[in-house]
């Protein structure tokens, strides 16, 4: 057995060290839904979480869990979208200075938001290496915390509250948990947590087409970065990181690849039929419960999908 | 104290008879929207309800309440909007015949759902003497019986039981309820469940401007039916009814109108903030609770806002 870099314990700790900074979200059901994808599916409604998406979770136990000498330096992250804003929240909470790196091309209104915590943002060039330098100078200059988005302990332990939630909120009826990946924070959380408390649960990621770096790399067996990716899920653009990939690579029985126009399709569904906004990269995991080769995987009655945020240009809809 | 179409023990039976047709819908709240209000509010999410609107209640309560003879008959109503739906819906859980003239120009989408509930469609003239002649034509031809859209007594009780619901889902902590007015069926049905159940409920109405024949009505002091009432919110240009109409008159102490620039302002507002999707009419009520005059009633900390539905064309959004 691996050593991974946090285990169930470290879920249940974040559970209780989070717990008053977030909401314990709503599970949703629909039976339009549930006839579409031919099983029982239970939606644990991130979209409902503070600042719109599971990050909150994640950036909460990581600056809560600062030592007081570490937090008084303040922290750092990169990120154009919902990390962001739950870092500047978290630090915001705690008291602390926060550093964001954003590309200068985010839109007006996120970088707003992240100030509107109090934090500082540093807008740099609309790529990966110029993002990484920003964040490092900053914590050169100022001594502070980087808070990765997706590649740290307890960003990933964070993360995995939302399948101790699911979980006890379905009352241990789940035989599969499936969500979109992205760096894997979020389903290498889910799978120490969901694996941790029932030995049977089953997890499947969930993955554009046009940025399927995590079924490239389950195929060969080794992590293939992701380049040039290509999705209107802005969420899961990034390569899966050196602690996230062991717990994919372990505990993930399938990953899904879905077309753009699948990920539209599911999107609109859900805005239409469940009356919830839930973003792209939310609408990817639908899309792949709605596909046919989810549809054919056998012994699944009931799955949770993890809807893993709302926030959308309402201005710029994809349809 | 005067006979009113409906009292607690309508709603009460409604209650029972629509449960196993329709979700008890959940109560959403937003720390963002009560720092809007100034006050607590909690949302009753009719969004979510089956057909996506309150009018489910309603339209069960009075088909299921049927004689078998009635019943064999068929019902009949006429609707552009959620009762169309509601009544389609209801009639076949009952497995009989629905008769539902529709105006020429109702969204295709709309009259694809009322078909697939397997209602017959009668295409007329979009104006309410066009609708009512063919209404009233279907109930000669098949003896059908007309199921109104709001100033009937199963009607009133079936809206009503949103109140029950909401009521208790807060712990009766609640010190006013506001909701849309229309017909004011539903309107009428929260007085009746609300003052039964806590004879120190208050009631607010919220009216567009554009179609304010409830607050003219209360303010003269008589019922003055609503004239080419125009208005993004297509849920409230009806008048209210003889049944109707009593209730609102002796039991709401303000109606709240406002304009459509705060109606489209607070749809996008709950939109953004709260992730769900509710219809311009649904609106009506979160900008009254926004807006100086209801933020300056006193005695007011925690308000129930009926949300009534969540059906939107996507394809035509207000911003």
């Amino acid at each position: 057995m691996p050593r991974y870099a946090a285990g169930l314990q470290d879920v249940r700790d974040a559970q209780e060290r989070i717990a008053p900074h977030a909401h314990v979200t709503p599970v949703m059901t629909s039976s339009t839904l549930d006839s579409l994808a031919g099983r029982s599916l239970s939606f644990k409604c991130e979209n409902f979480q503070k600042v719109g998406a599971f990050k909150t979770r994640g950036a909460c136990n990581a600056i809560l869990n600062l030592s007081p000498e570490d937090a008084a330096r303040g922290v750092v992250t990169h990120s154009s979208g919902n990390h962001a804003q739950a870092v500047a929240r978290a630090a915001a909470i705690r008291g602390i200075d926060a550093h964001i790196v954003m590309p200068r091309t985010a839109p007006s209104v996120k970088r707003a938001a992240v100030e509107g915590y109090g934090a500082k943002v540093y807008p740099c060039e609309p790529n990966l290496t110029a993002r990484q330098a920003l964040a490092d100078e900053a914590v050169q200059e100022t001594g502070a915390t980087l808070i990765s988005p997706f590649d740290d302990p307890f960003i990933i332990a964070g993360q995995g509250t939302v399948a101790l939630e699911l979980i006890e909120q379905v009352d241990h009826r789940l035989d599969a948990i499936i969500a979109p990946i992205g760096g894997g924070g979020l389903m290498s959380g889910l799978c120490i947590a969901a694996k941790g408390v029932d030995a049977n649960m089953r997890l499947f990621a969930a993955e554009p087409a046009g940025a399927d770096d995590a079924a490239r790399s389950m195929a060969a067996g080794r992590m293939i970065p992701q380049t040039s990716p290509d999705t209107i899920a802005d969420g899961l653009l990034t390569s899966m990181g050196e602690n996230t990939w062991p717990i994919v690579r372990d505990h993930v029985e399938q990953v899904i690849t879905v077309t753009e126009v699948q990920i539209v399709s599911a999107m609109r569904l859900v805005w239409e039929r469940m009356k919830i906004i839930i973003e792209p990269s939310s609408a990817v995991a639908v899309a792949a419960v709605l596909c046919d080769q989810f549809r054919a995987v056998s012994g699944l009655n009931h799955v949770g999908v993890v809807l893993t945020g709302g926030n959308v240009d309402l201005n710029k809809l994809p349809w």
